[in-house]
């Protein structure tokens, strides 16, 4: 079937008279999941994972992924005639070169600049000139050869009411003006799904995992225009959005009203949310700037701290119920990894304000666990028993947050030293930087290793980056601060300040025997203003126990045991009183102290 | 006087048609520290800080410097008629955008080509470009007026002999010719003055502390020609030079020669270092890459790692002879902090192959410690008696290698413990870094924060980076790798490689109470390989004991004692057969264990 498909796309490649077109991940918003709509990769090409690129020539396929995906691939791909190009860097753009290789002189390549930004089209038109290459822009080509395409999504759009957003739209929409004007502007473009969610206070279901909404936003300093399908919001959303002077106006209409626009008015965007569609036709008018939504965003106010602590409990209970049922289950019979997920789904599920995963649960058993972005499927999960190591990393979207937590636990038998001295370093990693006081403007890139010495120090290390931020309600990975190596990234390069949440997730991999990983989420505070500047810290949100039976104890220091014995006061005494008798006695077994 | 050369500056802007001129503090090589000849902004301004822009308009003159040159102005700019901009970041453009803004439309500014990066120029057309400004190369505007300005440096030119440099011309040159083959270019430019001295094994003395040679490099696949005045070599250095097919051209004719070069060869060079005039003379002909000799030159061969280590020997005899020197004479009288810097230069001179200080000393007293870039003059020296707290900060070229090593020691009476934390602090940071295991392809921007983290902790913190490379026989701040907190110099993003020299000097200031650093200069060696990558460590090469009066016992682990201890047993096992046997006594009560 994907052969054929690939057929299909070929014989485009005649009608259109291009000589190979490039097929990414993404949708129009540079968004990290895509709706189904924007799934082009995947339909071309069976593969499922996240990231990668397909490239097709007359004669030829090719994917490019990261090592996360390799196994993937082969899993996916095997039988289809797709060759596997392994990149070292996960997004790196090395397809564009090899392509420009395998290409003759004055060849075409055909692309949707709907998915592509501003800076991938100016780098492969960089790497094309060389042999005179074109791009040619082909929004038809894929809708003609793709039959029963899924339509864009047209769910309901809910507004994401004051009790769990804390701030209004007009606040906000206020806040962006006075950005418009201090830049001398007239308008701010907005193409971001999550800051456009934020703004508007809206959600939808449009991305899985992810409660967003298509659209594209110009904010005036008059009239703001949110572009979105009239039919996905209730008359009395559309008549409160008209109070506050914004009209909604349907998504195809947004190009087009884009380049309608006063030649001589100025516009603030973020370039790097952009696509090339939208750039062009807007291109004379722009201001680039680093992203006000963003900043704002990133940092939660009072209620949405508020309801990320109520999601914390009630993920701390889901959690206790599920490893209480898991421990006892699997002294009876042996349980696939697929049906543990869907159990802790369920566990979830009767939390209140529950919406959904917010990410597709990581149940890894023994070597499974080593798969950083591993999926057990319904046929193909592997058997766990009453014995060595699973690590469980999941999520859920509640109205009032969104949460991510990995704990990794011994499931019986003795586990070997080498293990214990890894799970140890990783534990160790995660209190250094959680302890880590620090200056403010401090970026994630100075403090990532902090999370690493300890596995340094024991020659080991993780092939990721050390966290992220995330949304309230909103994406799981969230710009723009986080811990990692790369200076490239905004989570490498990005100041973490007051009131942000960001996971702490140091881990370690032994390919075939074991993945260990150990994730909170952290609430950025204010520790201390001395003559040496302010002073930041983190606190954990994240409320469930850290196995022991894998720390080797002789390798903690005082200060890490303290530390250890009073998250887990805090657990016990925060979860208790919504946990029955039994579950209070299995967690106090779990919290004691070291 | 300095009013009087604003003034002739002013009428050489009328004779000019301009209507500013921009003087910055580099010579056409880009050099940190720069020859007589090159000290135009000194000159005319009367700052000698080594960094500073002068602008000088027809109506004004002002000068933007950082924060560690702001009492350095005022001590040495407050009679003449120039504004202070204080900068935040060092080196910032700021007086750009002043410039711009203080000049009407069409505005014409002059500077000199060969004083401005490509970068540097591009920025100053982007800002200049909304009033029509246009820049215009005035290369003999300062010529005129000034005086007696020294001639271009015609020091004789040394051979640095194989036993010190460890590596041939021949071999060094034909690394250089293997990468323009693989680059299908025809030539390498260098224009680095450190990188030209390293290539051709040639030292000295055109630039203060720094043994360099003024001079521009083109190497081809058959022939190199070395830009520097034939006078300067030896009959017998020019004519072993030529039998590796290596001619000497006089240095002006350097740019006219790369004009001529054929149009369509090809020249690798290293943008960042080549000034405007001669890559406007050649840019069609350029390929740019970095620098390979900066690469080739970080990485010590046996013998300069051998010859560094001769010279701690030499230094820490040195540094013995002088504290045990200093704490004898305090008893009898008090000094001043000048003469204590002549002292230890005095001390220095009797080591084998000393050639002079690698920088001017910092010797700091109190508050003067405080001040990072402090220079005692003759006059304006304190007088530091046998109390209080005392920075040291010193260094020599040695025809074998380049040191550099801070001491902050203890004078007399009951330190604080405000002051024992900070000291305490800014050691167990130092240890922290020094004691660090990193994979290779670690960054300097990832590492900095180990040796600051102690004092964040405290709630202290220092305003500068935590360490530089350092030359063998060359510039004692020497690119590329290095330990600071911006991602955008290269010793932020440089990855540290086994056989690097490079400082670690963490410190922490108080105004005008005190100044405490404690810097050694490290080896970066092999520390295992394991199947999670090779991992690196540093191994500390500085023999010198760090005063133990001020440390508070009680903040040290065990490993940090450990550390101290072996560190002092090694001290003092590596310089006593060096030493009499009074100085060996000293030395023992200073290597004590803790």
């Amino acid at each position: 079937m994907i052969n054929n498909r690939l057929e299909n796309l070929q014989q485009q490649l005649t009608k259109y008279n291009l000589d190979a077109v490039i097929i990414p991940s993404t949708d129009p918003h540079q968004s990290e999941y895509v709706a189904e709509h924007w799934k082009i990769r995947e339909h071309f090409s069976g593969f499922s994972g996240s990231a990668g690129v397909l490239v097709v020539l007359k004669n030829e396929a090719a994917l490019w992924t990261d090592s996360r995906y390799f196994l993937q691939f082969e899993d996916e791909c095997q039988t289809y005639n797709i060759n596997l190009h392994k990149q070292s860097i996960p997004h790196a753009p090395e397809h564009v070169q090899w392509l420009v290789d395998s290409l003759e002189e004055n060849a075409d390549i055909g692309l949707d600049f709907l998915q592509f930004s501003k800076a991938q089209i100016d780098y492969i038109k960089e790497i094309s000139k060389s042999k005179n290459i074109a791009l040619k822009n082909t929004p038809n080509l894929i809708d003609e050869i793709w039959k029963n395409r899924p339509a864009l999504p047209n769910f309901p759009v809910n507004i994401h009411p004051l009790e769990y957003s804390g701030e209004s739209t007009a606040s906000k929409i206020k806040k962006i003006q006075n950005k418009i004007t201090n830049a001398k502007a007239d308008y701010y473009l907005f193409s971001s799904l999550d800051e456009i969610a934020w703004l508007f206070n809206i959600r939808s279901q449009d991305v899985d995992f992810t409660p967003l909404v298509t659209a594209y936003a110009l904010v005036g300093l008059e009239n703001t225009h949110l572009f979105c399908d009239r039919n996905r919001f209730s008359a009395s959303a559309i008549a409160s959005f008209s109070n506050l002077n914004i009209e909604i106006i349907d998504y195809h209409l947004a190009i087009d009203a884009f380049e309608k626009l006063d030649a001589n008015k100025k516009i603030i965007t973020d370039v790097s949310s952009l696509n090339y569609a939208v750039y062009s036709a807007v291109q004379s008018k722009f201001l680039f700037q680093n992203s006000l939504a963003k900043e704002l965003k990133a940092i939660k106010n009072e209620t949405e701290i508020a309801g990320s602590k109520n999601c914390m409990l009630k993920d701390g209970v889901a959690l206790t119920k599920f490893f209480m049922w898991l421990e006892k289950e699997l002294t009876a019979r042996s349980i696939s990894e697929y049906e543990i997920g869907k159990k802790l789904e369920g566990f979830r599920k009767q939390q209140d304000l529950y919406v959904g995963e917010s990410f597709a649960a990581i149940v890894g058993y023994k070597g499974n666990g080593a798969i950083i972005h591993y999926t057990a499927t319904e046929n193909g999960a592997v058997m766990v028993k009453n014995e060595d190591i699973l690590l469980v990393d999941s999520g859920a979207q509640y109205k009032d947050g969104t949460t991510d937590i990995t704990r990794t636990v011994w499931l019986g038998g003795t586990p070997t030293s080498e293990l214990k001295i890894a799970y140890t370093s990783v534990l160790k990693g995660y209190i250094a930087l959680e302890q880590l006081q620090f200056p403010k403007g401090t970026v994630g890139m100075q403090m990532d290793a902090f999370a690493r010495f300890h596995l340094w120090n024991q020659g080991l290390n993780y092939p990721h980056g050390t966290g992220h931020g995330i949304g309230s309600f909103g994406m799981v990975h969230e710009p723009a601060q986080g811990f990692t190596t790369n200076p490239a990234t905004s989570s490498g390069s990005t100041a973490h300040l007051p009131n942000q949440l960001t996971t702490i997730e140091p881990g370690c991999y032994k390919k075939d025997v074991y993945g260990i990983r150990i994730e909170n989420i952290v609430l950025s505070i204010a520790k201390e203003t001395t003559e040496f500047g302010e002073f930041l810290g983190f606190t954990p949100l994240t409320l469930f126990p850290i196995d022991r039976q894998l720390i080797d104890k002789s390798l903690l220091t005082d200060s890490e045991i303290a530390w250890f014995n009073s998250y887990h006061q805090m657990v016990l005494q925060e979860l208790s009183p919504l946990l029955n008798n039994d579950e209070v006695e299995w967690l106090k077994a779990m919290c004691e102290k070291l």
